[in-house]
């Protein structure tokens, strides 16, 4: 379960850069709070850091409940994919959003395939 | 506690799918990213999307947190209720978001008497 | 670990509370929905309940991971800092967005300060 651990900081610590550079970027290009728009390559910045908030809402549960009803080991692996996936997608949405689908699946996939494996685990455990 | 880590991934597919809804409408109304504004229908939606991530990271924590300190049956009762009160709320919002009421009461209820019962056990426990 | 739970209940009751804030600007200051501009006192607001959203969802991981691989006692005095930082940042903000610096480093520094702890836990327990 240390690996699920290290999996869950990780991303945690990725969120937080990534809500580093949406504070380096709202001074750069000088969108000041409360506003998020005003240039283009602060709202690129913006919106990878809110979808990673969406997304690791279901990544943290989705890690638990995987590894609490199959092996942790997958499950981990499934995290570091996503931590790579997040990476790309940053780089590409930054570069160019049309360009972001590629780090978008690569880190949506092993999030759906743990709550798809959570889902079976506990079907499971109802029906048998 | 098989019932709670169903509604807890019952409420995290469903916000899934509020998202895939957002993602379709990007397209249909052509909002491009990263604007999130630009047409009435797709904000809409984009809001029931983003209500629900704020409501479910009070939900899961509220469930496991009241079903920890009380019985998990009726927690789990009330996570029914909000996955339906969400439903309600995404329909009523898309047709007309004066109309949002019911739905946003239906699932935010249930989570606040989670959050609720969870003080109480926690109080009773150190206070006794 | 009773004490940990108090301040999760806390610190959700407290993004309650902000929701609930928005929600009265949202209706004084005629800002419909889903609109979440229109007037810079909802703005500032919506702001800091969305930062704070960001803020929580790495706080309540961190809250257990950090009271899993270090003594709880400490962990739970960095929430009860957590939550006067959000205080202060929520009554700067809504005077000044400007000043809001202090509440801000406030509430986010306990919550490094977490996570920071988690990984040192897991590292060491990988490495020994």
């Amino acid at each position: 379960m240390v690996w699920i651990d290290l999996v869950a900081v990780l991303a945690l610590l990725q969120m937080i850069f990534f809500a580093v550079l949406v504070a380096l970027a709202r001074t750069r290009y000088q969108v000041h709070a409360p506003a998020t728009t005003g240039h283009p390559q602060f709202e690129r910045l913006y919106r990878v850091q809110m979808n990673t908030l969406e997304l690791i809402v279901v990544l943290l549960p989705g890690l638990y409940l995987a590894s609490h009803y199959w092996s942790p080991q997958p499950v981990a692996w499934g995290g570091a994919i996503y931590l790579v996936g997040r990476m790309v997608y940053w780089k590409s949405y930054a570069k160019d959003p049309a360009s972001r689908s590629l780090g978008y699946g690569l880190s949506v996939f092993p999030v759906l395939a743990m709550l798809g494996a959570a889902l079976l685990g506990i079907v499971l455990k109802v029906v048998v």
